[in-house]
């Protein structure tokens, strides 16, 4: 069995080889780009992991691992597109480096490649392999609808907002341990109860940043805290606290939201109060406490080892710790 | 053996089921509206008739031929973006209506559309058929971005040219006959001679595009003449005649090229003398009856009854005629 980090490492090596780039190179360029900025390369390690949950062959899953990475970078470049992002990981993003047109045409490239490194998989495999990453493309791009839609909404209700997340993140996290545990010959229901684990785990992750961007600790999180609040993302903390809020406290609220010019520290401090007088934060762990522990459940019931689970309930662990 | 009027219909009325779209409808919307506006359906066309030269039950490769229908839009849709079009058939472009996020976006499912409407085939053929829609989408992205890189340069050639629009256009027109061969289980070397034989006509086709829009009759040909030559558009018209100036006739051209204010008509008629001089108009319609006859010796080895290839012989005629 292998450890995450030598898991890691073989994923750096395979995308390092760099097999998958054709001519002009100028097509694939911001591809590698975008690539090379390093990321947590969480989606082929799940794949990996979950194909080492039955067998040893690693290499039979690589190539298709690889290319859910470069699916997952495709929908990166488009949606800092969409969202006008400056920068990615403390780098320019690819349409503020060269321009829209590139990073539209290289998109679209990284997803072409995705399908082909996708096809590595035995015969008996490939239909459903194909339905799955469809089914899963698909939904990732419904979830990037949904979160263009809310923006202009202030009426989003929990339940919207965890389906889009759920479609937009855990979709694909939970696709690529199905697709792992599908090509390890697994039994059905058990690549099925690795989607629906990796499915709770994916808004467990996903709630939980919208957690730490108001109560994280800036030198553990790595990224400022407040961020959501002072760019007025539709995220969890502001779904509850809507929902939530008496008249007063709503309309003080939307003053912050709809505010034009303010100091980045007073709105930060201003929305965490009406947040903490909300009791938002509990509320918040609660949710995550909920999901980790629908993701454990399912984790229980898979049927190898316990000993080989043991990085899968550690990454739980780790979530569960990570929001203290 | 059907009529291409009888496949047109088929094709209209697969396509006004549209069972392809899913929630959110907001999504599909522009997908919708970019194939509700008619187009000539020449892939799917070809697709069927493809199938048609081998077999009798065409539904087995309609949903298929849809996909590769969706498919073309995506890529329509795409480009409009990125070339900032106005208008597509006389209607406002799916950005210019919405805007370029939802071009964008839509685009990319109408692609993961395609690719579900693909794998629509029996077991025996996923593969392949799923191989060589990769390949055929991949090219067509690598030419648009030659046709990108070409239009900051001043030097591009004959034959980097016809490499461009080979992988832009015939490539497609190539893959949609490839596959309804592969779909009817013509042997291999027949579908790869339809792959070849696409691969001509979409050559001869896109330059008897380039040549229309000097030359054509405006009343049959249905666009505006010269408008090609308005925008500087580097077509087989203007790389033929940039190679072949001599320097004064170049610097001529150039001219007009550079030209920030003209009126429209004296720069048409001017660069169109320029055309004449260097007998362009000659030398197109020799290229264009060099790859029509490329074609027709693949058409001739095609093994099946001649009448069942009537249909593909007078569409070769009508390329032929189209250009007089």
């Amino acid at each position: 069995m292998y450890s995450i980090d030598e898991l890691r490492a073989i994923i750096k090596d395979e995308l390092d080889k760099k097999e998958y780039i054709q001519e002009p190179h100028s097509l694939f360029e911001p591809i590698l780009y975008i690539l090379e900025d390093g990321g947590k390369r969480l989606r082929p390690l799940l794949t990996l992991m979950a194909y080492n949950l039955y067998r040893e062959d690693i290499e039979k899953v690589l190539k298709s691992a690889i290319g859910i990475e470069i699916f997952h970078n495709y929908t990166l470049l488009h949606d800092d597109v969409m969202d006008d992002a400056e920068l990615r990981r403390g780098r320019l993003t690819v349409h503020k480096k060269w321009n829209s047109n590139v990073a539209i045409l290289s998109g679209d490239a990284a997803a072409i490649t995705a399908y082909q490194c996708i096809e590595h998989c035995e015969d008996k495999y490939l239909r459903r392999a194909i339905d799955f990453f469809n089914q899963v493309a698909m939904d990732v791009c419904r979830g990037q609808q949904y979160d263009m839609l809310f923006e202009t909404r202030d009426d989003v209700s929990e339940k919207e907002y965890i389906e889009m997340i759920y479609l937009k993140t855990s979709v694909l996290l939970a696709g690529s341990l199905r697709h792992g545990a599908l090509l390890a010959d697994a039994p059905e229901h058990e690549y099925n109860a690795l989607y629906e684990f990796g499915g709770y785990l994916g808004l467990a992750f996903q709630l939980q940043d919208d957690y730490l961007d108001v109560y994280g600790d800036v030198a553990e999180f790595g990224k400022n805290i407040g961020g959501d609040i002072v760019a007025n993302k539709k995220t969890y903390m502001l779904i509850k606290a809507l929902e939530l809020a008496d008249p007063e406290t709503r309309e003080e609220l939307w003053g912050w939201i709809e505010k034009k010019e303010f100091d980045h520290e007073e709105k930060i401090k201003a929305v965490t109060r009406i947040y903490d007088r909300l009791g938002i934060k509990e509320i918040a762990f609660a949710a995550i406490d909920k999901y980790l522990k629908m993701s454990r459940d399912i984790l229980d019931k898979i049927d190898v080892p316990k000993e080989r689970k043991i990085d899968f309930y550690e990454t739980l662990d780790a979530i569960g710790n990570r929001k203290k």
